[in-house]
């Protein structure tokens, strides 16, 4: 019925606001990438355990993962309202910083790897410098979140390029506004039938 | 100093020839795709051991085997001479027969993942139908073989115009001559300096 990609920088809010949806919309299927199928686990778990695997080779992973997501829980469910915890939009952008692929390039690589099924919505939570400063002095930093906040910003930065440029019906929203407010913005988004 | 590399399909004798090189060459570097390379080994035993993946996502799969293996083998010794058994040649010829997806996409995404990194030289050994047939009937069939003479003879044929259309040096040689004839003529392909 309908392929939700939910995407935004971690930090954004994005696990707080699938919670609400869950609730909200019981019906739904929701998955996510990496690691939303059996394959895509074990992907997820030779990325994490892998010594210093090449960038490039990096890539290619989550491609595989991104191909095996869209055939076996996207295209099989084509019935249903399903949600995904990120997808193509991150893939792209964590893609582009760590090996400088143009992005017209990796484009065309994850057109392939999606054999042309699009979401037909894009949320896209995002936050200012000083409030990803904010939420980071809060936890402790895992690996991704060392690499720092201007790493953090650039990729956000990509992302919300890609949205705007993707004809895709999207939604951007500023993850420092109260949980309820965003959260209702995102259900009226999703269910507007527009 | 020289990457050669050194394709065919399944009993076309590549093994028996690795094997006599090994000691022709005793200071070349012998490697392999798929599963040269830590992450190549983790790579290979999830296409084993993981149920009906896509036939995309195998692809991509051995795309980021190749992407490692070029970075971290065949970049990392180029002082060296060294011999891999397969590579992007059986990479697309396989990749085609299971997906269909175009020569020249795969010949693109084969690009990417390999850095403008092409072998020096390239070795194909092949067979006929009739030959293949018996060296078959020699063994029990594996999963690969099953899927039949047709299929084989049919990414042999890939290869044989991928490696003639290479530009890149290269020996295609008839594995039903004697293995020591085989040999000498690989050995004298590989010392050429021209």
């Amino acid at each position: 019925m309908m392929y939700v990609l939910f995407e935004g920088i971690d930090r954004a809010g994005k696990s707080t606001q699938i919670e609400l949806l869950k609730r909200a919309l019981p019906d739904a299927l929701f998955t996510k990438e990496p690691g939303g199928t059996p394959l895509g686990k074990r992907i997820r778990e030779i990325i994490l355990h892998t010594q210093n695997p090449t960038p490039l080779a990096e890539v290619f992973l989550f491609l595989a993962d991104r191909a095996e997501h869209i055939q076996k829980i996207i295209r099989a469910n084509s019935n249903k309202l399903i949600i995904s915890d990120r997808g193509y939009i991150s893939g792209i952008a964590y893609a582009h910083t760590k090996t400088e692929i143009p992005l017209q390039k990796l484009c065309w690589l994850n057109s392939i790897a999606m054999q042309k099924t699009l979401p037909h919505k894009i949320v896209l939570l995002t936050l200012t410098t000083e409030e990803l400063q904010r939420r980071l002095a809060l936890h402790p930093l895992d690996n991704i979140e060392k690499r720092g906040i201007e790493y953090l910003i650039s990729v956000q930065e990509i992302m919300k390029n890609l949205v705007i440029h993707s004809k895709i019906a999207h939604l951007i929203i500023d993850g420092a506004k109260p949980v309820k407010e965003i959260h209702q913005q995102i259900v009226a988004f999703i269910k507007d039938s527009q």
